[in-house]
């Protein structure tokens, strides 16, 4: 997908927050803001918006020192998120259709993010579950399930810390032993990194790997051979969240997106209202 | 009034908007956008919003060649509350305070802005005095009519067209014949020019001029010699709306800001909650 002229005021926005979480140094926020503006002013509008906000948060990285700002949020929605796992699993065992249960909370789990609209709280945590359970979905669930039997190899292309927790209860409904996990390749905003997966209770039956890049999406041509080698071969991709949305909502391959509404941009590009949880067929997928 | 950081992506979404206003061409939109992001990167932060927003809207005449393309809007508020006019003015007769009622409706009339925030509707116009009725209302009224009461000479800088026809009512609770009205120089925004004003039923019994300015505001150093002189002769300015504010705050003289608190910078600057109406001294005036 490429970057909306309404995504430039949101990457404005965006730099502030992002700078405003990492330092309370205002020369700082002045002083990556002007860099951003010059960045924008000649942006590539046919580059995807997560490939934009990468350089955005490398700026921020830079001029800060900090490699993983966001590592103490991470850390507690993984634990609030796993102190409700066991009642969500009991409600995805006990649901008339588990997987579909399963796809609603994982989805559910897309609320964690920092990149989009509020601030994340522990208490916003729990309601993103809650209203995944009876909220509008949109898209064909039992194409995406009957595209899950069918796949010898699935690839799990993962999103935020926290939601990464939710994904095992999806996950758990895949055929066992196909499902690889992929992670971001360094940290950036709330994306989870391997560390992130191991810390949400993932075990050595799934492998997990990384892409090799810092982008808060899945951008291709930033990641590393051994990943765009892995993506090429798996049968299925499923893929979490707006930012693979956004970078791969254009690319070649079996793949279902999965995630949560959440910007004007998106809803306007998806035919999808705000707030609605989504299961989409990129449109240059293989029949 | 500096320009605080948290301007500068209000200054992005609102160039974009003024551009979809203006036009429905989206290379416009592009390049005036881009042009805006290469000032903002370079923009002195000491200026105020409106000196900056002034030249953002010169690059968008500039490049669509439409001189006053708010000028049906303003029209069509003009009409309405032109329509409103005399239920309001009976209202102001039979309150038990009629200078508070007559300085409420005319902060009310300054919800009537294209600037900041949401599309004006009629329906919000008559919304917009309904909450002026009973809206919280902060400052002193009462030094801000004993200033009236004490003044020779009153300069009454005013904000947007339809604002501009509530003026009235408060003007008829002025001493007669020392009430001279000040519109912007051309036409910028909704913002009321001469010709609003001699829409909004203004007779020859005041003294209309002009600022020879075009920003949304009032930038001292881009009004005209003449209206200058008469800004420092005057005994007392009554300056409405936020643009006025934030341009002015600063300036020497008796000055009371007369406006609706219509965004969270200006509400953290003055302390003054989103939504209240306010009247506020200046700080410089003398004592």
């Amino acid at each position: 997908m490429k970057t909306y002229l309404n995504c430039i005021p949101c990457f404005v926005q965006q730099t502030l927050t992002a700078c405003r979480f990492v330092t309370d140094d205002e020369s700082v926020h002045e002083s990556v803001l002007r860099d951003v503006l010059a960045m924008l002013k000649d942006i590539d509008m046919h580059q995807t918006p997560p490939a934009m906000a990468m350089r955005v948060y490398r700026l921020i990285r830079q001029r800060t020192g900090r490699e993983d700002p966001y590592q103490d949020v991470k850390d507690q929605t993984t634990r609030e998120v796993l102190r409700l796992l066991p009642d969500l699993r009991r409600q995805v065992r006990q649901a008339a259709d588990p997987f579909t249960m399963a796809v609603r909370f994982a989805i559910g789990g897309n609320t964690i993010d920092c990149g989009v609209g509020h601030e994340i709280t522990l208490a916003t945590v729990g309601k993103a579950f809650e209203h995944a359970l009876d909220g509008p979905l949109d898209g064909d669930v039992g194409e995406f399930q009957a595209a899950t039997r069918a796949a010898r190899s699935i690839l799990y292309v993962a999103d935020n810390a926290g939601e990464i927790v939710a994904d095992r209860l999806l996950i758990e409904q895949l055929p066992a032993g196909r499902v690889t996990l992929a992670v971001r390749g360094r940290a950036v905003l709330n994306d989870a990194t391997r560390a992130d997966a191991e810390a949400a209770g993932y075990d050595d039956r799934i492998e997990i790997i990384d892409n090799g890049s810092d982008a808060p999406g899945t951008v291709l041509q930033e990641c590393s051979d051994a990943f765009r080698r892995r993506f090429a071969e798996a049968d299925l991709i499923i893929a979490k969240g707006q930012g693979n949305f956004e970078t791969l909502s254009d690319a070649e391959g079996n793949i279902f997106f999965l995630f949560k509404v959440k910007c004007p941009v998106i809803s306007h590009h998806t035919g999808c209202p705000m707030g609605h949880l989504l299961v989409r067929k990129n449109a240059a997928a293989p029949r």
